[in-house]
């Protein structure tokens, strides 16, 4: 007897079917086309113009203080690389995104991380930390359908955050992939918004086009954009313009928006299926956020396990999960399970969340 | 009246018109139709798996040893970060690549310049200071039309390096993405065939194709390769596929043979022009390396000169040159012009070292 297909809920990543293939070729052929000389040469490390432009209009800003990279998890490591030194406090979230993690760990950060609630870190705690004498260099944060959470951080505690950055000088990096994926729900104004002379904000087209393309992108104020840029070209002399050439002409072309529409239609019955399926089978074995956009439900376990063996039970039992821990500051989050719900069929992750609580109860025997 | 143009000898880049652009837009439609699915996701860290195996094969070794990445200077900027440790020291080529003088200089090393003669550098001077108890992490070279000399490491020394280094137990970087544009003369082995235990390959598209898509590689023994991979998954995830997957198609339909013929073709003459023109105008004020190949014309003027006025007095002769003590590790080298000469025609080549040879004039009063 075969085996039965194993349900991934490892990586937060897009479904293949959401990709608009045929509306890139039609872009990448144009872009060739009409601006080959220019998108096949070597180009400046702050991007191409056009796309500049673009998400600098977004904003508000001025196209000079956008900078383009190859996807923005390289250009948190230029920011990490250009402004911790070895043994400074970074204030995170706790959980959080684990690649962000290691990149800002490998820049010499200690990590603090805040403990999260269903409207975002503990601001009362930073508060505290701050009045003790503490100086982040600086917060990293996603306000908007937290990875590997789904929190959306409340407008309350957004505007604390945006005056305690001010008054103690530190950064918010405040990333946001996620944020125009919402399915339901009211969006809150974002951090950049607050406090923009504090607030370098990071995002990219990865989940609203396609992560192959690796672009991602960075609006920070003006002295430091110079300084990322200068790091930038003698890194990797500049992220490939034909790539970003294809994004702003998909952009110019009036694509994003019905795209995004498409993938709100696509992802919501997932994050139902998800919601779901946790009351269905999980209820009295876990709590969860309940967001209401983005890529991830994060499941806190109600009793403690033993992380390395759930992981080993799962795959057991055909299910790929993240070690929890991962995604904690502090090595903690053995109960802590992330759920990336938008690649997996309804039917999937209803039989994947299935035979999580059958592993979950296992686990806690 | 107007102005001329300025000529400038400033960057090393393709000549646009090399551009392979109704090719490439066919593999890009191709690529995107046939394995959108995978190009358009997020992949490997190690790189698209065709393009592997094509840069493996080539040099006879496991496609698993070869990762494609952001150019190769960000797999420098990798090797960089997992090798060096602050202070530790690092031979180079004096002069040599500026950007890979940055890229180690910020990885904290110690950097040592051992002086370009026509057949490579100082070997014997390398040897001293081994033999006195230096121990460098690496030796950085380009043994191919070096950046910025144009210098080709000889047979002889070639074998020495490669002895020291299986001696000495140092790395051996050979940086080539010059080495397929050989334009006369005949090519000596490269050093990762002469001691491939000890050697890291660096290599890219760029020169050969379009530097738009930012594709280098690298290969090394396995465990290296295993560590390279996982820091550049912690640092951007993998290189964009598309781009990988659109090179190892334009390799698979045949297409980079006849590329590098139609190069050759376009650039000899560029040489030529550079070599004569120097020979009628400069041969009383400079001496140059007569390179075989590459982009590059390295010339030492025979006088010494205040660099700073060289290059300002150059600029009012609307002639952009780049400042030759950024090739220069130890901070000398305001003697030295680099002269690349693939993105100038014949007529601009010879009208620009016309100047030059009046610029230097003036400067040397």
């Amino acid at each position: 007897m075969m085996s039965e297909p194993p349900i991934r809920f490892t990586r937060g990543v897009p479904a293949v079917e959401s990709f608009p293939t045929t509306q890139l070729a039609e872009c990448a052929v144009t872009v060739l086309a009409e601006q080959g000389r220019i998108v096949l040469q070597y180009g400046q490390a702050g991007g191409f113009p056009l796309l500049r432009e673009i998400v600098a209009r977004e904003v508000g800003v001025d196209s000079g203080r956008a900078i383009i990279g190859n996807g923005s998890l390289q250009l948190l490591d230029l920011y990490a690389r250009l402004l911790v030194s070895p043994g400074q406090v970074v204030y995170v979230e706790q959980p959080s995104y684990d690649r962000a993690l290691t990149v800002l760990r490998r820049g010499g950060a200690r990590l603090r991380g805040f403990p999260l609630a269903e409207d975002g870190p503990d601001v009362d705690a930073i508060e505290q930390c701050l009045k003790q004498g503490e100086r982040p260099v600086l917060f990293y944060i996603i306000p908007d359908f937290q990875n590997p959470s789904g929190v959306v951080l409340s407008l309350q505690k957004r505007q604390r955050l945006a005056s305690l950055a001010r008054e103690y000088e530190f950064w918010i990096v405040e990333d946001i992939p996620y944020r125009r994926l919402r399915y339901r729900g009211e969006e809150p104004p974002t951090l950049f918004s607050l406090a923009p002379e504090r607030t370098i904000l990071l995002s990219s087209y990865s989940k609203l086009i396609s992560p192959g393309l690796r672009v991602g992108y960075t609006i920070a104020p003006q002295p430091l954009v110079n300084e990322l840029a200068r790091m930038a070209e003698d890194t990797y002399i500049n992220a490939s313009y034909l790539n970003q050439a294809i994004v702003a002409l998909f952009i110019g072309k009036g694509w994003l928006e019905p795209q995004i529409t498409r993938l709100k239609a696509l992802y919501e019955p997932r994050l139902d299926a998800t919601l779901n399926a946790l009351t269905n089978y999980m209820s009295d074995l876990a709590t969860w956020f309940k967001t209401e956009g983005g890529f991830f439900v994060g499941v806190t376990l109600k009793g403690t396990v033993d992380a390395g063996a759930l992981l080993k039970l799962a795959q057991e039992a055909n299910l790929l999960l993240t070690d929890g821990r991962s995604f904690f500051a502090d090595g903690s989050g053995g109960n802590f399970i992330r759920l990336p719900f938008c690649a997996l069929t309804p039917e999937e992750i209803e039989i994947g969340i299935a035979r999580l609580a059958n592993v979950v109860r296992k686990a806690m025997k």
